[in-house]
C-alpha cells in the first residue's frame, strides 16, 4: 500500500459521480458530496466527473476517469455500486494513488454479488498499490488543508466555522467506523469549542482500517487526542504499534468499542460487515496502552476536550481544589469528584488566609471554597483561581459556575485570559445551569474547557491524572526484552513433537526452562515405587494420575493429596490407577506422579489464553469463591512488564488478601509478578504454539517465601515442529 | 403550623424591601424579585412594602406591613438580615399566615448574632403559627397559579414560556435546598421541554421543610415526578410518610443527597447549617421507598422526563426492540442497553417478517433493527415504532435517531403526534448529533421523550422497569404488622433493669422472645458442673465466658469451641476462665454458657446499629472474606418485610453462595428471611431502648434445616423501664 498522503493530503482530486441535484433523492448524497467537496477551499486540484452533466456549479465535468488531463492523486467514487468496480479499474488504468468508496452495496449487503464486488476492487487495488478506503461509509474531512470529502450533513453550508475562532487548545481527531456516529462525534466536539483535525469515517474497511489511520494521525503530529469508534479491529498488529506510539507521544486514545454485549455484537455484524470478537481481551490491550474507553459521546468529547486544553500540565496527583459560588453546587462537585477517586482535601492555612479575605463570612475557604454568589462578583473566577493555584496541597481545579450568571464572567473574561494562559495545574469548569451558546464560545475563547455534566467532569478529571501516573509507569517500566533463566531452545526442544493438552509431567519441565517452576518430580509406576517415592521423601505427598485424556483428575477420582507413609501412598496409588481406569478404560497412562505437598499460602490460578484479535492473554485470579463466585480475574497481553503485573494484581478484589491489608499476612507479591512475567515470556516467545497454558492452583506464600505451583497443564496448538503451513492446515481442520 | 396553602397558594401576597432599581448592586436581588413577582400573572393581591419608594412600577407602595389594609397570606421579606426579626413581629402582629425569608445572614453565617436571629424569628412564627420558610434561600415558582416568588435569574424576562406550550407530558415538580441548584434543575428540565408544576428552594430550613413540601406537592395531585436536591433530612418521620405516599401514588422521587463523601458533607455543613449525617442509612431509606438516586443534573431531568411521560404505561419487563437508521448508533445503543441491565432479545418471526418488508437488503430486523438512513427515510421513525409495538418479546422501544437529518422526523410529525399518544410502552429516543432547538421543542410536541446522553436515555429506562417492579413488589408485600410468637410484654420484662451491653446469655432471651433463637442454654460455674452438662449433652459442645467487660471473647481466649468428653470441657472452663481473668482481672463473670456446636452451614452476620437520622437499621452479610475483605453488607431500615429481606439478600455480592448457582447448598433462605424480619420487628418495637444488636455469626443451613445463631449481644441504651427523661439525661450525659 501507498503512504496515507495521497489519501487525506492529496495534490489533486477526483469526484467520480459528481451531481449538481442536491435534492433529487436519487442523487442528494452525491449531489450533496460535491457540493460539500467544493465549499471549503480546498487548494489542491479538483475534478469532477459526470456522465449526464456538462457543467456543474460554473465546472468544466468529465465523462471519465479516463480523460482527466492530468495524474490524480485521490479519486472519490461514489457511483452506484454496480458501476464501481469499472470506475476502479478505470482509476488504476491512470495511475489514481488513492480511491475512497463511498457507495454502499459491498460486504454489508445480502444482495447477491455484494461480497464478490467488494473483492473485486480490493484484489485491483492491491494489485496496483492503491489505498482503498471504504466502501459502504461517509467518507472524511481534513480541516488543515480543507478537504471535505465526504456527504455527511454537518459540513454542508453549516452556519458556524468547522473549526471554532479561537483555537485555544489543541486539535482532536475523530476515526470512526459509523459515519453517522463520527459525524456525531464532530457535532458534540464542535459544540463544545473544540477544534478537530481530521474527521475520518472508515466503514467496510475494505483496505485503508482505524489502526492505520490512527497511526498516521500520530505520525503527522498535529492532534492532541483521539476519538475512536471501533466495531471491530482488523489490523491488531499495527493498532498495537499505534497505541504504544500513542501513549509514548502523549496523545491520548478515547474509544467506544461496539461489541460488548452479545447484542452490540450482533449490531455490528450485520452493520460494516464486522466480527466483533470476545471483549475482555480487546479489554485487556485497552488497558495495556491506557486507552481510555467510554459510551456516551458526549462523555467522550468531554475526555478529549480536558486533554486538548492540559495535555501539556496534566494533573501530577488526583488532589483537587473546588471553587464555586454555589454552596449546593460545591457540595454536589465534591460527591462527585470524590467518587471520581478524586481527593479533596482541606486547603492549606496560607491559601485560606488569602482567600478568607476576599470570601463573605457566610461562605468557607476550607474546601470546597465556596465565595458564595455575592463574593464571586467581587473576586470573580480568576481571583480564586489565583489564590489556590500555588498550594502544595493540589494538583488540579474544578470550578462550578453558573452560565446563566453571565456578567461576572463577561468583566472576568480579560484576566481570565491572561491566567489561563499560563496555568501550572489544569482548570475545569462545571456548569450547573445550561449555557448560551455565546457563553459556551467566550469560554473557548478564554481557553477554559466548560462541561455541563457532572459526572464527565469529575471523570476527565480522573483520567487526566490517571493518564499521567500510567503514562510515566509505562515509559519508565518497559517489558524486559529478556529474562535470565528463560532458555528458550530448551523450551522449543521440549515442545518438539507434544500436541494438545499436555499431563502436569510434560507441562513442567517446559515451565522449568523458564524458570516459573521447578521440573516434574517422581512418575511411578506401581504401589511398590509410590510407596518407595513416599519413604524417601518422607514428607505427606500428592500423588496424581498423569493421562492426557484426564484433564480433571478431581472429577475422575485420580489425585490423592496430604498422603502420609509408604502403606498410605501404595494404597493411594492403586485407589485412584483404579478410578482412573474406571473413569476411562481407554485412557493411557503415563504413570503417576509424586509431589511433596506445598506449604500454605493463599491460592491463585495463573493461566494464558489466546484471544481471536490479539493472541495470547495472560489471566491472573485468586482461587475459591473469588474465580467461582465473584468472578475476580484480570487479564493482559503478553509480554508482560513487572509494573504491568502488579497493576493486574491491583485491580482484583480480593488483592486485600495479598497485601497484608486487614490482617492478613502479607503475601510474596515479588515472586508472584516474577512469575507472571516468566509465564508471560513463554507464552509471548511461542505464541503460534501455546495455546492455553492452566496454573491452578499456584500458592502464594508468605513474603520471601515464594510462589508453587500446585498443577500445571499446557495445550498445545497442532504439532510443534511441523512447518507453518502443516499447522494452519491441522488448527483449521481441528476448528 | 398551618397548612401550606397559604404559603404556595395564598391569596395575597406582601413583598417587604420591594425595591425598583435593578441595576444597583446593593438592591439588585430585591429589584428582581420585585420585577419577577410582578411580571408573570399572579392573580391575587400583592402589596409591595418599602421604606424608600412612594411607588413601584406604577403600583402604591406601603411603609410598613402594618398599613397594609387587608388580610395578607404570605409575606416575602427580602430585607437585609438585621430587619428580618422586626418584620417577622410585624407579620405576626397582622395576622400573616406563611412569611417566606429569601435574605441571608443566619444560622449558615459565622456573623455574630446570625444564629441568634434565626431563633428568633423561628420563635415568633412558632408562637403565632406561622409558616416559615428559608430564611437564606432563592424563594419559589409556582407555575399554576403564576407566583413567582424569587429573583432567580432564569424567570426574569425569559425570553421562553416558562411551562412549554405543548403540554403533552406530566409535570415535574423541583424541590431544593440549594437555590441554584434548584434552578439548574428547572433551566435543565426546560430545555427538555418539560413542564414543571413546582420550583421551591428551601435555604436554611428554619421552618418549612423538603419533607413537608415533598408530601404537600403530592398531597396537591398536579405532579408526575419530584426532583430533590438534599443536603440533610430535618424531619425524618415526614419524609418516610411522603415517601410512601410517592410510592403508592406512583410519583418517583429522583434525589440527589450532598453528603455522601467526606468534602460533599463538610461542603452541606458550612452551607445551609445542614448536618449531612451517615449515607449508608440515607441510601437505606432511599431504597426501601423506591426512591431513585443520580448525582447530574441533565441525568435526573432525564429520568424525571421518562417518567413524566410514561408513568401510566412503565415497561413491563426490561426487554427492548432497538430501532436505527444508524448501524453504529444501534451498536452503541445495543452496548448500552445491556450495560444498563436491559435486554436486546432478537425479535419474533412476525415482527421481523413486516419489518424485513420495508428495510432494504443492506439492513436487518434482528435487533438492533437497523433500517438503514436511506430505509428511514421511506418507513419513517412512526413505520418502525408501529411494527414493533405489538411484539410480545418486548416491554419498550428505544430509538436512536440523528437530529441533525431533520427532514425525516418533520414529515412524520403529524403520524408520531397521533401514535405516540396511544402508546402501550414507552418509546424513549436518544439522539447520537446534538438537536437543533427546533428539533427539541418538536419532539415535545410530537409527545416524545429525547435524550442526548446515551446512558442517560438506557438508565432512564432501566428505572422505569425497575420501578414499575419495585412498587408492584411493595404494594404487594407490606410489612405485617404482628408476627405470631412475637411476645412484646416478654422482651419487656426482660428488658427491665438492663444497661449497656448485654452478654449471650442475657441477650439469647430476648431474642427467643421474638423466635429469633433458642433462649440461652446452661450457665456453669465450675470445670465439675461443665463437666457435668458435656456429659449429660454427650454432643460436642462450646464453652463462652459471660461477663460484661468482655465483649470480644475471642482476643480474650474467653472462649472453647467443638469440645468432646467432660475432662475436656472442665479443663476448657478452668483455661478460660483463666484467660478471661488475666485479659480483664476486674471482669465481673456471671458464668460460663455452654452451648452445643451447630451443624455446618453458611456463615452470615446479622445485625442492628441505629442510624442518627432514621434510627435503627438491620444489617445482613455473609461472613469472613465477604465482610471483612469486600464490605458486603446490606442495610435496610426497620420494620421489614418478607420481600424488602430478600431483597437485601440478593444484593449481597455473595449471594450465589446462597441459592444454590454455581454448584453451592440451597441455603436456607425461607428461615433467613423469617429470621431477619423478626429481628427487625424486635428493633422497632424497641426502637428508643435497643441500640445495637449482633448476631455474629449467624450459621445458614441448608434447605429446610433452618438458621441457627452461634453469638449474640444486645447493646441497651440508657437503663430501660425508666423514664424518657431520665433516659434522656442518662445517654446525654454518656455522650
Amino acid at each position: 500500500m501507498q503512504n496515507l498522503d495521497t489519501y487525506l493530503w492529496p495534490k489533486s482530486v477526483a469526484l467520480i459521480g459528481a451531481s449538481p441535484e442536491e435534492n433529487n433523492a436519487k442523487a442528494g448524497i452525491r449531489g450533496r458530496l460535491t457540493s460539500v467537496l467544493l465549499q471549503h477551499g480546498y487548494d489542491g486540484e479538483i475534478f469532477l466527473i459526470s456522465r449526464s452533466n456538462h457543467e456543474i456549479s460554473g465546472r468544466k465535468t468529465y465523462r471519465s476517469i479516463l480523460e482527466v488531463p492530468s495524474d490524480v492523486d485521490l479519486a472519490i467514487i461514489a457511483t452506484p455500486a454496480q458501476y464501481v468496480v469499472d470506475e476502479v479499474r478505470n482509476c488504476a488504468t491512470v495511475g489514481v494513488k488513492s480511491i475512497l468508496v463511498v457507495s454502499s452495496g459491498f460486504a454489508e449487503s445480502k444482495e447477491d454479488g455484494a461480497a464478490e464486488r467488494q473483492k473485486a476492487i480490493e484484489r485491483i487495488c492491491r494489485l496496483n498499490r492503491i489505498n482503498l478506503a471504504g466502501p459502504n461509509c461517509q467518507g472524511f474531512v481534513n480541516t488543515l488543508n480543507g478537504l471535505f470529502a465526504t456527504f455527511a450533513k454537518p459540513y454542508d453550508k453549516p452556519n458556524y466555522a468547522i473549526v471554532p475562532a479561537s483555537g485555544r487548545s489543541g486539535r482532536v481527531a475523530i476515526i470512526s467506523q459509523s459515519g453517522g456516529i463520527g459525524n456525531g462525534y464532530f457535532v458534540h466536539t464542535r459544540l463544545k469549542e473544540m477544534a478537530a483535525s481530521y474527521i475520518l469515517t472508515t466503514g467496510n474497511e475494505a483496505g485503508v482500517n482505524l489502526s492505520e489511520l490512527i497511526e498516521y494521525v500520530l505520525d503527522r503530529g498535529e492532534t492532541s487526542a483521539i476519538l475512536v469508534l471501533m466495531e471491530d479491529i482488523k489490523d491488531p498488529q499495527t493498532f498495537i504499534r499505534a497505541a504504544d506510539k500513542a501513549l509514548k507521544m502523549g496523545v491520548p486514545i478515547i474509544v467506544s468499542k461496539i461489541g460488548k454485549s452479545e447484542a452490540g455484537q450482533r449490531a455490528a455484524e450485520s452493520h460494516t460487515a464486522a466480527l466483533a470478537g470476545g471483549y475482555s481481551g480487546t479489554q485487556a490491550v485497552f488497558r495495556k496502552y491506557g486507552i481510555i474507553e467510554a459510551d456516551d459521546i458526549g462523555e467522550m468529547a468531554d475526555i478529549a476536550n480536558g486533554f486538548c486544553h492540559f495535555g501539556n500540565c496534566l494533573p501530577a496527583g488526583n488532589r483537587v481544589a473546588i471553587l464555586t459560588g454555589s454552596g449546593g453546587g460545591g457540595g454536589l462537585m465534591a460527591d462527585a469528584a470524590s467518587g471520581a477517586g478524586l481527593v479533596v482535601p482541606e486547603l492549606d492555612v496560607e491559601t485560606r488566609r488569602s482567600l478568607d479575605r476576599v470570601i463573605p463570612d457566610y461562605g468557607t475557604s476550607q474546601n470546597p471554597v465556596d465565595a458564595t454568589a455575592q463574593g464571586l462578583r467581587l473576586v470573580r473566577y480568576s481571583g480564586l483561581i489565583e489564590r489556590v493555584m500555588p498550594s502544595s496541597e493540589i494538583d488540579a481545579v474544578l470550578f462550578v459556575a453558573s452560565t446563566r450568571d453571565t456578567l461576572t464572567f463577561e468583566l472576568d473574561a480579560e484576566r481570565l485570559t491572561e491566567i489561563s494562559a499560563e496555568l501550572q495545574k489544569p482548570v475545569l469548569v462545571w456548569t450547573y445551569t445550561v449555557p448560551f451558546p455565546h457563553i459556551q464560545e467566550m469560554y473557548g475563547e478564554v481557553g477554559l474547557p466548560l462541561f455541563t455534566d457532572l459526572r464527565n467532569c469529575t471523570r476527565t478529571m480522573r483520567e487526566m491524572a490517571d493518564y499521567h501516573a500510567f503514562r510515566t509507569s509505562y515509559l519508565s517500566c518497559p517489558v524486559e526484552p529478556s529474562l535470565p533463566g528463560c532458555d528458550k531452545t530448551s523450551a522449543a526442544s521440549l515442545l518438539v513433537g507434544m500436541s494438545g493438552a499436555l499431563p502436569e509431567f510434560q507441562s513442567r519441565p517446559i515451565l522449568a526452562s523458564y524458570n516459573i517452576c521447578e521440573a516434574a518430580d517422581l512418575l511411578v509406576d506401581s504401589p511398590e515405587s509410590a510407596a518407595e517415592a513416599q519413604a524417601s521423601l518422607d514428607v505427606p505427598i500428592a500423588l496424581k494420575v498423569q493421562s492426557p485424556s484426564i484433564l480433571h483428575k478431581s472429577d475422575a477420582g485420580a489425585l490423592k493429596l496430604n498422603i502420609k507413609g509408604p502403606g498410605a501412598a501404595a494404597k493411594a496409588y492403586s485407589d485412584i490407577v483404579a478410578n482412573a481406569k474406571k473413569y476411562d478404560p481407554d485412557a493411557k497412562i503415563a504413570g503417576v506422579l509424586v509431589q511433596p505437598m506445598m506449604p500454605d499460602g493463599v491460592e491463585m490460578i495463573l493461566g494464558i489464553s489466546r484471544d481471536e484479535t490479539f493472541g495470547p492473554m495472560l489471566m491472573v485470579g485468586l482461587g475459591g469463591i473469588f474465580v467461582e463466585i465473584l468472578n475476580d480475574v484480570a487479564f493482559a497481553p503478553v509480554p508482560l512488564s513487572r509494573n504491568e503485573a502488579r497493576r493486574m494484581l491491583r485491580r482484583l478484589k480480593g488483592f486485600p488478601l495479598l497485601s497484608g491489608a486487614r490482617g492478613t499476612t502479607h503475601a510474596d507479591l515479588d515472586a508472584l509478578v516474577e512469575m507472571m512475567v516468566r509465564l508471560a515470556k513463554l507464552a509471548d516467545d511461542f505464541r503460534d504454539h501455546i495455546a492455553e497454558i492452566d496454573l491452578n492452583p499456584v500458592i502464594v506464600h508468605p513474603m520471601g517465601e515464594g510462589v508453587s505451583v500446585a498443577d500445571a497443564m499446557l495445550v498445545v496448538d497442532g504439532s510443534f515442529g511441523m512447518s507453518k503451513q502443516d499447522q494452519h492446515r491441522t488448527t483449521h481442520s481441528a476448528a
